[in-house]
């Protein structure tokens, strides 16, 4: 089958995956909106993640067959291996939760998912998260015995695609080892690293959909320069230094594109008002631990439960009434004192909230991970892990931070004139 | 207000356009896809109406800017043209009811709508069309009075809107003659006609988002070979004869649109299951005559309706498990005989259906009909009606006609040996 | 290596067609523009035969690789025959003449190259054409010991390729045949055919660097819809019926690509001022027999001859100041009237050139040819040829004609008051 | 007039400019690519500084039309502001010299020039420059009175050009001042400065025809958030804060522009083989100071003559036969010491070269100089120098270094394999 893509042209599908596809489980994905309430700010942005998944696969093949033909595995490894990374990649977002990550937040305990004990070590609270429902939809679900139907007779099995999402060790081996070389690191890095196939599609296609440029990269080029490197029995994925800036440059549409879509003023404050939602009517909408009833918890579900609600945040969220942005600032922002302002906004009694947005943006990069990346020198075939090579790294995979303050539409006035009093006067042109 | 578009970079909004942008209708766009079942076969293809009416708003004020910088209009007349364009372009697909062409099936009697009697004359059969409820919306609902009280102190009121949109005359005079000239003929053209701008949108928005080619033409070039052609006391749309090729290929595009993306296999089939659903389950979703009720009649809730009902066609869309293809063709496929395959497939007791897609591709051809557009030379200023000027109009305006036949999943396999002994072998390679 | 390319991204190159690329004889391509006087219309037309040749060598692995891929081909065979065409159609460009095809009128007599009996068949006339000094650049140049070198032990040889891009018969069998199958005709189709490498690429590229929009079709739905056909003992490009639209489409890009641009008025000009500068100041500028003299015969030669020539014409050319258009018009323009016109200019003693460009636009669709292209039924198999299979076919692969009348730049506005007195008066607007 | 222009689509042209770009030392233009040596390492990237003027004409007036109608300025004034920064950018480009800026190197001295006193300022050396070359054509050569006659009766001089493009003071006051305010800052910063119609422009062509991604940006986006600023009766170029990040990634695609691809280490290597002829053979090839006999010192001219030179830098240029390139490093590359390396090159006897490629990225960071662009906050009308808001533009306005070792073609093989001893050896995979 061959799937027709904007973003990749035309994307081939296998008969397994096929299979997969077609289960309820991944069309489920048709009714998930890869940026949740971002077509709010950008109309053009209601891509699904159905799309983006099978968008992400192909990435995979593209990743993965680069570098493979830089390496000396046989066409049957090869063929396995890229099989099983592709399955990884298709299935990696089958957990995630309607409309926002704010969702996450009514998720039911993780220990209500039963999940294997293997995966104890990827726990990240005890809520469950979208990954942990991930696990649970490939392990534990209808979609289970299609895994087996058609990936089990070419060696691949769901714990195996769990494995490269997650990256905790299964108790059966997943069968990555090749002459002695352990790929499972570099093809770990291709399902989920620094530069993995979900981020290389993501920006591609919210960049496209949103119609902001950030998100364009120089993806030939990097393809074109990857490499697998065998260090002390394990293989990593590695980066040619001479498309070390063109590395940068994805590093920063990765940044650009947090600041100016994933953190848009108009998404951070639905999902804000979402949040109050669900603190303010707990139960109304409920994630269900039992991947089959998940099947129905989608976009649609929420925006269906949200129109009916009485709760006055529903309501305006359905009616897309939020509060009215009345400043935004970072760091570099001078003159904005944000205790100064949210004192005067009390005094005068004017209804507001403040929301933060701050993340990490890498989560590669902490302490005592082995790196997902390393760039080569061909010359002389010496690694330099990415985070040591490019000062970029640093800066950018770090952490983002915009603050907002948001009032009521009908005292937006009110306040804006109380912050221009605090602020200062505007320039005359 | 700025909005950010993927096909036309940043759309500038005006204070009253905003506000019928904000309103319960408009905002209700949101919910109804642009090509209905299209993104079953095209994954990228989930944009919706909200977007396209949007840009095509901005077409209009492309198309109209251009003309009128050919004109000797006083800016204030351009200005206030150029506002009723772009509203009744941007409200022209308010009533458009969800999924599909399909459901204008079950829409109710146009009589239910009491829309006013000038309106008569647009009547196309005793139901309403999803143009009687943009009528009705804009006439008759919460909109009418936001669209007073924003654009009434603009000289521009709801029934020229309507005018705009239906080519209805209204019984007060909508203000578009200037200086003897009646403008009314050109502002309808840009609004509805055959170079309009909601079909300059949408063929490039349907392209963009499917992934296609086909919808993609020139149009800068034609927009910056616009005219105004006064002839008889009224205005005209004109293209120059430099842009007559360009014309053609705009042309192309749409057939060729009509024929991959429109009429695809899989669209054609849901449409098809869908009116089969209302068909046996007549009542169980319903197209409100009301206004105010009709809010509520979008995607989602036929969605919703579909996922619940214990028809079988309805099971059959929520589960995405169509009858499959198994043959298609032309009158260019020769060897294709629908009797005698028809006739097999009712002897061997296989369940099937066959859909005819047939349509004409331009509605402005017909008889009695003015010009929607010249073609001029602009070194003699002689006219020529483009169905006269270009032989492809003639053809590619005319009728299209694709046949299907669908046969019941378990029994396609039968189906296909069947048909292709009655077609003969297949060629070795 | 790899080489950058701004339509197809990374072009990957083997060191045999690095030497090629090398060469003295394919660096001249640098200095032979694609469109010869094009950039005088289209300021961003600058590319040159060099980039096209590698796009094209690019497009022609695609196309053998989508075909190949549907063939039980053993891998060996599938990459001789694709190293094969890949060479000849990077080579195929070799032998063209500075500017314009407009030089081909000075090329010296075919006898003075002592080409092979075998290629006699190909002959065009008296004079040589470029397809001539391509097939002695490659069979009897400089380069032609560097193939050997480098191609020789892969089993191709020159004369293969010549046979490739011309069609004919050399006495040693060329090795395309594998277990009784005659792969030459569909080989050929890649090289040179209705759906041949080189058109696919320029196309693409002459759209890209003109900045029109006609040249773009759907490239990747044509290429995964390519399948080999075997007929009687041979191998023959087919392509699926499910992308006979998108070949329609490409069939229209080509029309409309040379109405709009190859036969653009500005090109056909100076083509015509061209041919009169070479009528008149004959010997002035020689195309050599001598494939090592034909080195320095590029545009920049020509250019730095006329830029020194005293002949009016060379005169207008390098000053850029041609005669003005008068009018132009095609068949479907009515009204006018050739003969009246130029008598009027004669009577008038206005200096004038009336430049008629017509042209047919397949030379495959000849008589006794054997079809260079098929559409395929593929779920029967059954092969159509293509001209009989769409009806626009037959008329966009026949014959252009454009007229057009130019003045001397000092007399158009005569001519041009003339012209309307005889063509009538402007509509007012 | 309209051109048709593959970055910007159309481009609209004014008669008076139509009359400068007929000329002949804009027709000079049509010789001179934009990357000088840069299709010898992407072959798409031939364009040339014609197209580029007329691109970044056209980006001027979208600038300036942008921060107008920001601005209280009358239409007339808009206009003819508009009018002389268009001149301005269209002509800033006369004076480049062919190929490379390793041409300037044997440009005549500054005095021979005789440009006017006012100037002084602005010379750079004892050497003319470019921008001395420019300032020549427009103010004293066979163009002078060509803009005089068109642009004089508009209120526009070319004095008043050429203190747009160089920033110095001409003894007439160049007519920019409305109302007390001087707009001469705010229109000089869209000829010449951080955010600047050059840049802009070429940033988006160069990116087009090499095929890398770099030079694409957030154009739309910027251009839709300029404003006029004004301070202490001077107007300023100040972008508004929702823009600062698209700034940031316009500032990195230069950045990146500038390793990838004017640094790229073929065009580095060219150029040094071309100050080495200069060196080697002086007088062979000049640059007059005579403006008319400028006209015939194009590319065309240096190519022609370096094929026909003895000197062995010439022949290697025209037979592209560089020394290859044995090492590449910048700062971050550790490893590398190149004293070490070039003494065994010595020791060695292989002859070499070390080409260090850097510059400064922004002229306009200098100390004294008023800044070219503000951020400013839109709700406050706060100003901040962009050198103060963002911490990207220090770092990435500052130095850019690229060490290259180049080595005799014969001798590359030992010379590799004499550092991999001095480097470590490769990594296996």
């Amino acid at each position: 089958m061959r799937i027709r893509d904007p973003i990749h042209g035309t994307i081939p599908v296998s008969d397994p995956e096929k299979a997969i596809i077609d289960s309820r489980h991944y069309q489920r994905l048709r009714h998930v909106r890869q940026l949740g309430f971002g077509d709010l700010a950008f109309p053009g942005a209601t891509h699904t993640r159905h799309a983006h998944s099978l968008g992400a696969m192909h990435v995979a093949s593209r990743l993965f067959g680069a570098v493979a033909s830089q390496s000396n595995l046989p066409e049957d490894v090869q063929s396995r291996f890229c099989t099983a990374v592709r399955l990884a990649v298709l299935c990696h977002d089958l957990g995630h939760m309607p409309l926002s990550h704010a969702s996450e937040r009514i998720a039911p305990p993780r220990a209500a998912l039963k999940l294997p004990a293997w995966l104890d070590a990827t726990a990240e609270g005890p809520q469950a998260t979208h990954e942990d429902f991930t696990a649970k939809v490939l392990l534990d679900s209808s979609l289970t015995p299609l895994i087996e139907q058609h990936f089990g007779p070419l060696g691949i099995h769901a714990d195996a695609a769990v494995a490269l999402i997650t990256g905790a060790k299964p108790p059966k081996d997943p069968g990555f080892t090749h002459r002695g070389v352990d790929w499972m690191p570099l093809l770990r890095a291709l399902v989920s690293g620094e530069l993995d196939a979900d981020r290389m599609d993501y920006l591609l296609r919210d960049s496209f959909y949103t119609g902001v440029n950030y998100g364009r990269y120089d993806f030939e080029w990097i393809i074109s320069n990857l490499n697998p490197a065998v260090k002390d029995g394990r293989a990593y994925l590695a980066l040619s230094r001479a498309a070390a800036f063109a590395f940068e440059d994805f590093l920063l549409s990765r940044y650009h594109m947090f600041v100016s879509v994933y953190y848009h003023h108009t998404s951070v404050n639905f999902d804000h008002m979402l949040r109050r939602y669900y603190e303010e009517s707990p139960g109304e909408f409920e994630i269900p631990a039992d991947p089959e009833a998940f099947l129905l918890c989608d976009d649609a579900a929420l925006w269906y439960t949200l129109r009916r609600s009485k709760n006055r945040w529903a309501d305006r969220i359905s009616m897309r009434r939020g509060f009215k942005l009345l400043a935004q600032f970072t760091e570099r922002d001078t003159g904005y004192d944000l205790d100064v302002l949210r004192s005067a906004l009390v005094a005068a009694q004017l209804e507001h909230y403040v929301v933060e947005s701050h993340g990490v943006l890498s989560k590669y990069m902490g302490e005592g991970q082995s790196p997902s990346l390393y760039i080569m020198d061909v010359s002389t075939g010496r690694l330099t892990e990415v985070a040591k090579y490019t000062p970029l790294y640093q800066r950018y995979s770090g952490a983002v931070r915009l603050t907002r303050v948001y009032v009521r539409p009908d005292q937006i006035d009110a306040a804006r004139s109380l912050m221009s009093r605090l602020l200062g006067q505007a320039v005359q042109s």
